[in-house]
């Protein structure tokens, strides 16, 4: 039997960990130093808190768990096979019950259109009146499936917030670095297991919160030496616009539209309003508003022209000018990009997305403002803003502008060559001081020839050899071979301990 | 709706995050030092990796994945429908073909115990013969589940190490630490998902490993401050054992009632072997042997005495004083107990075992020798050696024992007062230094009463305010107050960033 793994999934190397947790890292880091606080939730959860939160596509692509067992197991079949038996008699009282037409066959009859619960209580009541019959009920009765996979973080935090909101203090600020899964056609780029990195503040409408979240951005890609720029929008500039032409029930037709602008071009775009019912005046204005280009100041100035005399677009207005204001340029590049629309339908005011600047890539993070997310689990009117990392695709940006620095490898940096027993006993010896002071060391497993011992060094990596014979042992030295330079060094165990590897 | 979590798992606050973080943390900087390097590995395996491998009882707790969709769906029921409305053809064809009684009712003759494959290839024909049913086909060959959650990291390691034997440089040591899942009965201190933090080397036979193992042990409970006794036992003495009471086929009866000598005592472990078939004077042998007691040399002679004329038990012996030799006493506290037998199967020389000495707790740790991980996925000859840590037992050791440092807490060090825009303005510039600086900071998110900004930082633990004013702001100064001791000072606005928090 061949082993591999499923589709869409990654078994990842020493390397690519320690590159991934330096990226890992630095988020966090920067994060903690904002005040945000890490919060883990399980990777299961409960079907009814994910299902009917992500579209109808995405309620397709959550991956499912059984819950116990094979659901086709020996068991499966005899309830299903009992259940069927008195198909005809449920049939039957069912017809009696509602009324429904009793002249189908039974398996031509859609039964799963029947009310479950209905359809159940008739079961039941025929099943309890055959004894042997009613032990299968519980079978028929067992869900198959209660829990599934997490598909995004945001989701789990509204449900964690929901479930101990009167314990937590609000303004609430966390953040959360785990994998999600998503049962997509796996592509390049597109994986079935990936790491989300999401920081959220919520139970505060205050501007300060945007203006940190583009700072955290900032720092994080100044840090990671990524050239970014963050791009700016509010869906209050995208309802003004809205209803600017007219078309103000048109919104999400318009967000949709616009979203696709930089995959598909403008003249699809236009295409694609015009399907969506939008006429050639209406048009006219979304392209004016997507032609708007130029500094900040003079984005800021086009834009007060178009949409600064509607409600929602002097509010979307003074926000941006907040947000931009605050952020200082020298260290947070905020371009104002009014073509920004974000797919997701929960944001309510500024929405964010940040490009590399010097990679052909996506986005490599995103968020917005939203005003009541955790009102899906029965808490309503807490507000909240989030911004999101993109692991995968930072990953990509790093390795292909080669960012990443040479000190993240923390492999072994000295091997001991094993040149017998005594030798051996000695080396671990000193091995265990070089460890508890940090040094990582490993002593070859077994006593093997020299050309063995540096192939197994080369193919690690591994910078440094010791080698310590007979002669060493007796003299009380070993002799320290830098293995990238070739240099040799005969030092004394003492001062071993205080080489600089 | 009011939203829980699935029956098993759990949320972890800031606060656990971090302390979890710390144990996590200092493990792998332990690992790292002895040469272990990282891999990681995903949360799905294929349904063929995992399953065999964990036992009857372990495959049934084998959380598996729906591949995609609700296999429960109108079209799943009618495709089984179709699939039904056939069957009395194929019971015919079937009986016509495999001689099976054809008397019993459709759904009485027990059609899962016939070979699918049979079973498909007469559907098929039969479906084949309507133009309108074939479609329904695919439903009934979709696999519903071919993916499952890891149960543990040992198989997917070897799954790892057979994909990528050829690339692998051995001896190859990984560390690995991820969540596991499990769809075992929720209790006390037994959760569904959970972490596993493992070490192995596989591709050497090397005991330096053993005596390494060991050291990792010892070296992580000092760093933790938990007050450990690592146990030792082998294998190979209790195949030694088996042979000597004439029992060398009862093997594994007996390591399994050694394995319960803890829960159940003495007495019931020999109740259990005689109900295993072992004798009388069989079970005398293994009371003597239970009952060796002494300093680790005084426990070598009398093993010594009792199997030393025995290969197994010969080369069992010389291998743990081997072991015993290298490992500095004064550092290392390894104790042979030959009551130790742990419960997996896989296991074939040395095997550890880890307890808290001054907490009521179950093992923390565990491992041992293993000879042919790998041939379960057609890579035979690679044999290993592995110690796990129980993370969420070690964090209840190290919370009953209060051993957290204080300074795994990193929240908010310092909450700015919000008290007017300007104000706020300057506090954001100032902070955005401290930061810099790797200070952790906030300022509150809106102008309102102290009363309320102080309860906030109270409530978060947060243990200094700065106050500013817009007096203090005219003389570029600000309040640093002390929320634990009650303390204040006002200092100038650079001296700020020079204060230590």
């Amino acid at each position: 039997m061949k082993p591999s793994i499923p589709q869409g999934t990654r078994d990842f190397s020493a390397e690519v960990v320690r590159k991934r947790q330096y990226i890992f890292q630095t988020i966090r880091n920067v994060f903690e130093v904002y005040g945000y606080e890490p919060l883990e939730t399980p990777a299961m959860e409960n079907l009814e808190t994910l299902m009917g939160k992500y579209g109808e596509e995405g309620d397709k692509l959550i991956f499912r768990i059984l819950d116990s067992g094979n659901p086709f197991s020996k068991d499966f079949f005899v309830s299903l096979g009992e259940y069927l038996k008195y198909y005809n008699e449920v049939s039957k009282e069912l017809s009696r019950r509602t009324g429904h037409s009793e002249e189908n066959s039974p398996f031509e009859s859609p039964f799963w259109e029947i009310n479950p619960e209905v359809l159940e209580s008739i079961a039941e009541d025929l099943l309890k009146s055959k004894d042997d019959s009613s032990k299968y009920l519980p079978y028929l009765k067992q869900e198959v499936s209660s829990k599934a996979l997490r598909y995004d973080l945001t989701i789990p935090f509204a449900r964690y917030v929901a479930m101990n909101h009167g314990k937590l203090s609000f303004p609430f600020k966390r953040y959360q670095m785990q994998p999600v899964w998503r049962a997509d056609r796996p592509q390049k780029g597109r994986y079935r297991e990936f790491y989300q990195c999401d920081a959220d503040v919520v139970g505060s409408y205050s501007l300060i919160n945007e203006v940190e979240l583009a700072n955290i951005y900032a720092e994080v890609f100044k840090r990671l030496g990524v050239a970014v720029e963050i791009k700016l929008n509010s869906r209050k500039i995208l309802t003004a616009l809205a209803e600017v032409c007219g078309g103000a029930d048109k919104m999400i037709d318009i967000t949709i539209a616009i979203d696709k602008l930089d995959k598909i071009g403008l003249d699809k775009v236009k295409e694609e309003l015009v399907q969506r019912g939008l006429n050639e005046w209406q048009v006219k204005i979304i392209e004016d508003y997507l032609s708007i280009s130029g500094t900040n100041a003079e984005k800021l100035t086009h834009i007060t022209n178009l949409l600064g005399h509607t409600d929602a677009g002097k509010k979307g207005i003074e926000e941006l000018s907040f947000i931009i204001e605050y952020c200082q340029p020298s260290t947070v590049n905020c371009q104002l990009d009014f073509t920004l629309a974000r797919g997701l339908n929960y944001y309510t005011g500024v929405i964010y997305e940040v490009k590399a600047l010097n990679a052909q890539m996506g986005s490599i993070g995103g968020g917005g403002r939203y005003d009541d997310l955790t009102g899906l689990f029965g808490v309503p009117n807490v507000p909240g803003v989030g911004v999101s990392f993109g692991v995968d695709r930072i990953y990509d940006v790093m390795e292909e502008l080669k960012l990443f620095p040479a000190d993240v490898h923390t492999g072994t940096q000295v091997l001991f060559f094993n040149l017998g027993e005594a030798e051996s006993k000695k080396s671990f010896e000193l091995m265990q001081q070089l460890r508890s002071k940090g040094v990582r060391c490993e002593l070859y497993h077994e006593n093997a020839k020299f050309d063995k011992q540096f192939k197994y060094a080369e193919k690690k990596n591994i910078p440094y050899a010791v080698i310590l014979g007979t002669k060493e042992l007796e003299s009380e030295t070993c002799n320290v071979k830098n293995l990238v330079k070739g240099e040799q060094v005969t030092i004394g165990f003492t001062d071993l301990l205080h080489h600089s590897f």
